[in-house]
């Protein structure tokens, strides 16, 4: 018998490199660390589903593709059916199209700084992220994309619009351009785009690189069933469906997305006041003494740049008072920013009150 | 502007020549196509599964890590906690596996026939499957797999025991030589070690390259909510979780997954039940005129070889009668064979009466 390798080495070393993805478990009376929709489906809806999941054997596989939920997206988001794949949220979605298109090598084209599962999954396939710096106010610069990605034969694009931690928004206008000039496909992910009022689904038609992610996770105020779909050319789909996991959209939760496409008025509603309490929220906080900035968002949260007080005393302290906000300090240019995401009328107040309270206790920081 | 490539020129030359993993959708009064466990779990459970769910806010996320689960899972298996990953079904898990260990030329010992998810994952991850064909009446025979696994220098080894589609069972005992002679990951897949009153998690404190993996979908009667457990030493754990997805189980099934752990009574009871009647099933099969051979089997399904009909008329005449059985004639070494999974009493009996008269009327095929 040969010496026995130690089990870990057949782990890649790009894997035992990396930092797991990661959020410590933490509760707290007002929650707006996610980004997720304050208010609930309502409860009559629920009690459908719950009805439907009655009646259903819980034994049985769900369907292998979800096609009735892949009906009602193209329905719902105007693009044909065979150009539509659901899965356990967006994040299988981009793993899927991840693992079809990366391999050692593979330079994928990652704005900077987002939301980190693009760049962590690529590493896992031994892909190559190329880092592209936001611009001034964290704004978006086709040009500067398509330029790194053509310089860099990438094969892949990703931009999450509006931006998650930023809440930057690339215009449809500005997409379309990236599509026409990149060599490879552009992903954008549309995880909040119902908060933007903008979505490129429509430029899917006439540009064979693009493809759409969408959640029911954000506005949809599913975060807790885990809905996500794709929007691309059918012979992309074709190909990106061949690593999607057989039966991997539970029946439950295909239950529950159709029950929330069947009340999308209510979810328009909870939206748009949404927006109208992100607008509230963000000038108050901008008037606020120790704000050194609120950083313009699209999206149902921003980022709050502290002026003298150290972020992470301030997220304690808020904490302390029963808020609980993201800490973006890790990311680059965000060494003095909490991300807060958009809470209801009584969420918004508690903040509000905390912050005025923490902002007046926490230790100065090093400055800008 | 450069001359655009086709976008479908960024999909890796692997999965362009891949078929997708399909299964078409048909619908009967009989299914005994996916080795579902037929015997719902109580009413009552599920009742108080969806007052839970109820209760529960849809709008938000469910915990990064399924804390409770995890517990529960331990508990019940006899391993230690930090040894247990929980997933969207066990292909989640093995595809997570998978991408830690799998990339460009790696190797990795597969079994024929088996399962063919492992396969085509590790093709899309551009690694190369070595495949050993199972032994006299489809055994296997661990010294072969080792042999092989060291040549070839593999990383991974996957034995799916009981094996799907032939029933095979790699013994413990056999278990533990594989592990002691490779140099790689033995990776077990027990999705149905219920039927076989079977099972090497107990090993997997002597050897720290062992996975086991596990399943709700088949004896725990919750295929509809795709959930999956991996147990492998934390080491290990640590790494694979690194490519498990975020809130990768939705709230509803980790609270069904709970609720079938509470009812292992009833589960216990079903999983005797489909056993007795298991054998029941092939010893009236294996006198029937017309029946080559029904293969001996320790899972909850068996393969059913025809003496001189076609497999496919043989198949579809079933269909026409309600009873939707499972076509492998495609496997190698499988050509006259059908997969039959164990249904409840009269679902058996239906399927008895069914083949009866398919086998009188369905053409010959060629024969062995």
């Amino acid at each position: 018998m040969t010496q026995r390798r130690d089990p870990l080495e057949v782990v890649k070393p790009q894997v035992r490199a990396l930092r797991a993805y990661t959020l410590a478990a933490r509760e707290a009376r007002v929650k707006i660390n996610q980004n997720e929709n304050p208010f609930e489906l309502p409860d009559e809806l629920k009690r459908e589903v719950l009805a439907e999941a009655l009646k259903r054997p819980w034994g049985r596989y769900p369907d292998f593709d979800p096609k009735e939920l892949c009906q009602a997206l193209a329905a719902f988001s105007g693009w044909r059916e065979d150009g539509v794949l659901a899965g356990n949220g967006s994040n299988e979605l981009i793993e899927a199209l991840l693992l079809v298109t990366v391999g050692p090598g593979t330079r994928v084209v990652i704005p900077e700084p987002t939301f980190s599962l693009y760049g962590l999954l690529t590493s896992v396939l031994g892909g190559e992220s190329v880092r592209v710096r936001l611009g001034p106010d964290f704004g978006y610069d086709a040009g500067v994309l398509a330029r790194a990605g053509r310089e860099a034969g990438a094969a892949v694009t990703i931009v999450c619009s509006p931006n998650n931690p930023t809440g930057s928004v690339l215009e449809p206008v500005d997409v379309e351009a990236l599509c026409r000039e990149s060599d490879g496909l552009v992903v954008i992910d549309e995880a909040y785009h119902e908060f933007a009022e903008a979505t490129v689904a429509p430029l899917l038609e006439r540009n064979e690189n693009l493809v759409v992610l969408r959640t029911f996770s954000k506005a949809m105020a599913l975060a807790g069933l885990r809905v996500g779909y794709l929007l691309a050319s059918p012979r992309l789909v074709t190909e990106i469906n061949k690593a999607r996991l057989p039966y991997n959209l539970n029946f439950f939760s295909q239950m529950a997305a159709l029950g929330a496409l069947r009340r999308r008025d209510v979810l328009r509603d909870s939206v748009a006041r949404l927006r109208r309490l992100r607008e509230a929220l963000m000038s108050s906080l901008r008037a606020m003494p120790g704000v050194a900035a609120v950083h313009p968002s699209r999206a149902n949260f921003f980022l709050l740049e502290m002026a003298e007080a150290d972020p992470k005393a301030v997220f304690e302290a808020l904490y302390a008072r029963g808020i609980l906000v993201r800490d973006v300090t890790s990311y680059p240019g965000l060494e003095r920013c909490l991300r807060v995401s958009v809470g209801s009328e009584e969420e918004n107040e508690a903040l509000e009150r905390a912050l005025q309270e923490a902002l007046a206790l926490a230790p100065a920081g090093r400055r800008k």
